[in-house]
């Protein structure tokens, strides 16, 4: 195996996040269920963004979060994913090179505009998503060069991936062209509704494709329609190399054959919790990829996702190496 | 003198902040005076932004943050300002009418870009601002409507609103509509650096058109050209019937004739200083137009800017009603 040039590789829906606060009665007169995601058209997203309160934009994206995350950990990462030629387009953009993120993908020239996320985060922290997809749609497997993926230790695919009809394709190149190279492919569940959208092909492609899964309690759960969280963790296990399942402010627990990890969730003051599960796989990951023992990289991950939920916004505030110093 | 439609017209740059967070040396390496606004062209932008760390946008301009805190304040509000027919014009409009401010301006047609500025957040909370005003040079007198002038009690003008030339011309008509109407005109000026630039326009156009004139100590001495504030201060006072003048954390000094009231700054962890001025101006204003006495009005500025400056971004988190309750 040749030496790599990319620690973790994301492929994901290219996103911009339209983040703002709003009380829970906003949720229910727009029939939102508190906590997914769910995908709107553009009238939709249109509609809804009317009637929402003043807004921050910043990058987002599931992937292109950890992808950012991970870097500031000082991981060497690339990432993959469909922007349209647009101003929102050009801060997603930005805003992944100025993260130290090698980004090749080539922006979408005359279709759909960048996608967006609407985001409402109410005052109890949790976030709830209204994903117009729009250019990230036409990412496939065109978009997948092979020889990036043959140079990234570790390939991750977002679950939201399986949304964009086309982007199934560039899933499943990426992860054969992993495997030819002898690297590793990591898929995180996303939110038990994508899993729900998607649950027969997630499972072919978890028993196959699949060497480091993450997910939280509700999606893996949801995945292989166990009632407890052992259970499907046990599934979890037989099913992946190496399986990575958060439970919240309850830590998280490592399974890797009969190996068996469990890590503390790390103290946070909750402001919002938009990508906390991002930033654990992110520390997780630069861990992992850096050689470090499992317990350490769930400390790495449950410290990132920490410093994640203490502010608005998805991508670091804080001096993330600082505070995985010593570790 | 017939009803108010609205209590507070702001008229200024319709600008799209991107705030990142830098060192000082970033400001160093970059020759940039920390703390002040400076002009930059398209391709100065484009350099600076490529070497920025990530961001966040929010939408911003001094008068249009200005207005939307006023609002939140429960003012009536309105707002003239020039934004592109783009995607961050498109979050400018959004932002304003989501605060509840009228915002009636038509957005410029196939010219330059919306307004942005790229601000630098350093870690003691100043903000370095460079302005690229891209549509905004193209607000003219056709923009401002006299009626709505004629409606608002008072209209408040930003002194960066003399940096593209053609306001200079929309200034002076909403101005004299204002008078005629036996309304009230507002300038804030800005900075000091603005101040620098316009001196002999500004000092005209204090002494003949402005009725409220906002500015901090640096401004004040910079505009008459005084050592001390107090002369400064004395200054204003014979030039303008009433002036607001703030200290930062030495709180305000409001001149109305021979009545001078002091009012002590609100305590706050400062966390970003970027609208500071814009909010304290949109307290007072609120209160002055619902008639509050002066040290009322400047107790609500110092609570509306303690309240901005305690977080990244110009526009308000919480709820300033709450916070100004019992005044």
């Amino acid at each position: 195996m040749t030496d790599t040039t990319f620690d973790i590789l994301g492929i994901g829906n290219a996103i911009v996040d339209v983040v703002a606060r709003a009380e829970d009665t906003f949720l229910s007169r727009h029939d939102m269920h508190k906590g997914a995601m769910i995908l709107v058209d553009a009238g939709q997203a249109e509609a809804i963004y009317a009637a929402m309160p003043p807004g921050e934009e910043s990058s987002g994206g599931s992937a292109a979060n950890t992808c950012a995350v991970a870097a500031a950990l000082g991981a060497r990462v690339a990432y993959f994913g469909k922007v349209a030629d647009d101003q929102l387009g050009a801060v997603f953009r930005h805003d992944m090179q100025a993260s130290g993120v090698h980004f090749p993908s080539k922006p979408l020239i005359a279709g759909a505009p960048t996608a967006r996320c609407l985001i409402l985060v109410t005052p109890d922290g949790q976030r709830t998503m209204n994903t117009y997809l729009g250019a990230c749609v036409k990412l496939d497997e065109l978009d997948v060069d092979e020889s990036v993926v043959a140079a990234a230790a570790v390939t991750y695919l977002e679950g939201y991936l399986f949304d964009p009809p086309a982007a199934q394709a560039a899933f499943r190149k990426a992860a054969a062209a992993a495997h030819a190279a002898g690297r590793q492919v990591a898929l995180s569940l996303s939110d038990a509704f994508c899993v729900d959208r998607h649950r027969a092909d997630f499972r072919e492609l978890v028993a196959r494709d699949v060497d480091i899964l993450f997910a939280n309690e509700t999606e893996i759960t949801s995945l292989y329609e166990e009632n407890t969280f052992e259970a499907a963790a046990a599934a979890a296990g037989r099913d992946v190399a190496l399986a990575v399942l958060t439970r919240s402010e309850a830590g998280s627990i490592i399974l890797r054959g009969s190996e068996r990890a469990e890590v503390a969730a790390e103290p946070a003051r909750v402001v919002d919790t938009t990508g906390a599960g991002d930033a654990y796989a992110a520390g997780f990951l630069a861990g992992y990829t850096a050689g470090k023992p499992l317990p350490v990289c769930g400390r790495m991950g449950s410290i990132a996702a920490a410093e994640i939920i203490s502010h608005y916004g998805a991508r670091p505030e804080a001096n993330l190496n600082k505070l995985i110093a010593g570790l």
